[in-house]
């Protein structure tokens, strides 16, 4: 995951243009994403597409010649969709262009102005503050026409129509947290279930942020009654741990599955309460959808001082941090495919697990057979009801070890699956 | 309110006599209260009104003629409802009728004896303990004769007969803070809201102790469906931080109310179960009845050592307590008037906020836009079904931002109010 | 009961046998048990009765004739259910039908074999490791013969048919808190009962743990529908504080009531959730009957170490342990028989509990007058639906006081039972 993160650093994206398509194109390489452009105007709910915004070219010079703000440094130094300009301006008109954080002097803020005109750049504060009197040049040969917004999506079809949607956004130019590490890993996300069977189908989404889950729902409304379950994939590449923001219900089956996961990870791990404000969960959770959309992250984006900021770079994230993520994603699907409802054959009494061979024959002390300790809440609690799921999580115990037991109960006739 | 008290400290009150009257009338300079009189015999329910008690002088004299007790010094060292009496007696015989706390013993108690025939006096016991043997005169020029329980009523009309009940006791003589306090409370209460345009009608009392509130419940039993919410406003005027007692049911919307407004203010509070014991809310919580009324007080009567004693005087009592009671009580009937349901009039994804002025247009870090937040939990909530105050409550956002954001969406044709 | 625990100490039991019958036999000295004989090979469920089993003498000898382990000192040292053997054998042979606990190399385990035919020894790691080459003699002078499986049953009838259930087992040999102390505690339990005038009925049973619940449940399915609460009482008599482990519902009566008696005693005590494992809670909580039967202990078999060790013995318990579980055992009964719901017949307002000689009549300060605290909750909460336990329970107060303040009211009027 971190070479794919390498090789997207360098592209300048935003909500629309070429930097999106160039995204999009390498993460084919890895999956068969099928993309999409809508043009711009096109009505989306209460919004419409903007025009698409290009850029080859940006900076600030001083009266010497010199780029003292150069856009080929980094893309985070333009006001992202900054309007064409080209003009000679003292200091003091060009200060009110100039975009930074105070209260962190030596970062360059990411900032953007899609839906207001404007033009800007981004640096740190103690380069704005030794800005001398000079006449200055600006150059943003940028520009802002009619085209597309363009975005990715993979249906990975399992036996059901029900989906599971993983959701992650495309429009942040080299800002590695938020998002190649949410790109990358649903990429490799997407690679590792597209040759499985399945039970439920899953639908990968590689959008622009906000726009983009607005296009989506708008024109795939059709779409939207077979997503069962979703996640929201962004700053999954950080040092931090695990952090799941749950769904607006609160109490969904993927809440409880992401739970599950994060308890049986044996790692620490937060849980924070759904709010209407982050990423596209809040689309997709919003009241005409309502969708079961939770966002399983590592630091969360308000939690780390390098957010948006030109130190969310290549030294920020790392493969081991990636891998884990994954690894979470993947127990997360490995619990939506095998949880069920079962229902106990010999409800009366625990059957005779000695003369089937289900147990070792020494009674008397306790060890730690946990296998057998499944074994014992499968049968207590399979009535038909309980899921493998509720079980694993009233009993406390791995949903993988409780899966074990379920499976031997059903060799041994003494289990079957109702649903 | 502190002025209204000092005026009403001296009066001798009881749960029937002119001290009543006397108080009433005083209040009503301040609002159109009307004085009922309820005369004695009259049943209310399990209890009759009892005969009304008056006492012009009352004290204990020494061999020597001196005042050793003194009803002109305080109106706490008559028992309260003292039956007439003048006799010369020995000491062993004038102890069986004083009164003391011998686990404080320089503090005067106040007690009573309404339904038992009897007189007596209330000391320090350091002055009980220092009596010598001699002959004692003991005068109460008290009279019990037929006559009137009083207590005082105001309904101020809203737009709904839906009605919020204010409750406060007028029979306990010389005691500040339990409850001249509260008197002073609904006083200014009542008002501040007499003349405002207002949703609810809100019915204040200023009633005897118990046989006031049972006298009211029994001669109003067709008000009583009117009552939705209430308060009885006691001990609103010492140092502590504010306490609320819930009402019976725990979960009423008052107890969501006044917990908003403790939350709101920012300061330190108590939040305490219903228990059938305590002031008036039990008589409108009794079964028959059932009515939501809790009880928001300063330190609660049973943890302050000054309750019940003389020392609970005008010194133990200030104007910015009350005030800062009074302010909460104005925040109640603030979430009480201004509550209500509505509906998000674009569900599906968030509006464009931006092309409504609603929001600042450059997007990026995270700022403490509290009132955009505000706007997002609105949006995200408002299904027909939840109110702003649950709103206000799942977001951890003051009520008043809440509303504001509400009104905002209003006019911008996102939202409207359905309930 | 420590006399009783003495007398059936040197008693070698196990899940079928002559001990078993010894045991009861001296059980019915106490109290009118009914001893059932179950012959082997009768089908219960998924298992059938075993074969009879019975010793009379076991032991290991040294080639100098000397008894190294020797069954007659301990019970414990012959692996339970042992098959009769005879013969000489090298050290590394005898070692594989040698059981020790390694971790703790001074205790003697206890360990059966019930389903697989096998023999061996228990003793001490200790001297496993200091055992020589030499030539052993082993020998086991058991039987395994068609026979019967043996349990006691005791009914005490009340007034209903519905029944309390209170179960222990009696098939550990030798071992004094697991379980004779449950054996003593069910006896002078049924003892106290036995000639009362009471509301439920009771049922006693005295049985081999699992196999011997599993024989009852089989053969007494019609008897099942009666039993509405039950407790295993088991591991009774240690120093260690009470511990109840609840039923598989987890907000069963039984365990209201027992988590009350537990609070109420005063005491430190710990509750833990139901889990599959542990003793017969698992056979009456199978799926197929759902019994509310919940566990009544003090330390929990895990967690002390003289668990199905040489070290459980007589040193390990004492009367006042026992007497303290016994008390919480009949403070459960007394709840059980005394709990009801009931009805406030003057539901408009507190009566006047005064002119009814309720309560004292000087009103004023504070005391702790509990009777009364216990009258006003009594009444504020009886609406026919709640029960004294309820109130008991939300009060806070002993349900002893709650069901005195119940009587005075019934006795005056003010209350009466509806269920």
């Amino acid at each position: 995951m971190y070479e794919l993160i390498k090789r997207l650093y360098p592209i300048c994206c935003s909500i629309t243009g070429e930097g999106t398509r160039e995204t999009l194109n390498i993460i084919k390489e890895y999956i068969p994403i099928e993309i999409h452009e809508v043009p711009t105007g096109t009505k989306v709910f209460d919004w419409s597409i903007p025009k698409e915004w290009n850029i080859t070219d940006a900076y600030v010079k001083n009266s010497k010649g010199e780029r003292i703000v150069d856009f080929k440094k980094s893309n985070v130094h333009i006001l992202n969709y900054s309007v064409p300009i080209k003009k000679k301006l003292p200091l003091a008109e060009l200060k009110k262009h100039l975009f930074t954080l105070p209260e962190a002097p030596d970062q360059v803020p990411y900032l953007t102005s899609y839906y207001e005109e404007n033009w800007g750049f981004c640096i740190t504060h103690r380069q704005y503050e030794e800005l001398k009197e000079d006449e200055y040049e600006v150059c943003v040969d940028s520009s802002l026409k009619d085209g597309h917004l363009t975005y990715g999506e993979l249906l990975i079809e399992g036996a059901l129509e029900d989906e599971v949607l993983f959701t992650t956004y495309i429009c942040h130019p080299s800002l590695c947290n938020d998002n190649l590490s949410g790109i990358a890993l649903q990429t490799l996300l997407a690679s590792a279930l597209k040759d499985k069977q399945l039970n439920y189908s899953y639908r990968f989404l590689f959008i622009p942020e906000t726009i983009g889950a607005i296009t989506w729902l708008s024109l795939n409304e059709n779409k939207v009654p077979k997503i069962k379950h979703g996640l929201v994939a962004t700053c999954v590449g950080d040092a931090g741990k695990s952090t799941y923001k749950k769904t607006k219900r609160g109490n969904a089956i993927i809440d409880k599955v992401v739970e599950k996961v994060l308890k049986d990870s044996g790692a620490e791990y937060n849980i924070v309460d759904f709010c209407p404000f982050g990423s596209d969960e809040r689309q997709f959770s919003s009241l005409g959808f309502n969708l079961d959309v939770g966002s399983l992250t590592r630091t969360p984006c308000n939690a780390f001082a390098e957010y948006h900021t030109l130190a969310d770079n290549l030294d920020f994230v790392a493969e081991e941090y990636l891998q884990d993520s994954l690894d979470k994603y993947l127990d997360a699907v490995f619990i939506l495919e095998h949880d069920g409802k079962y229902l106990n054959l010999n409800p009366k009494c625990e059957p005779n697990l000695g003369k089937r061979g289900l147990c070792g024959l020494i009674g008397g002390r306790k060890g730690p057979d946990h296998l057998k300790e499944a074994i014992f809440w499968v049968l207590s609690d399979s009535d038909g009801n309980k899921s493998l799921l509720d079980t694993s999580i009233s009993s406390g115990m791995p949903f993988k070890i409780i899966k074990q037991a379920a499976d031997l109960l059903c060799e041994t006739n003494l289990l079957k699956r109702v649903v």
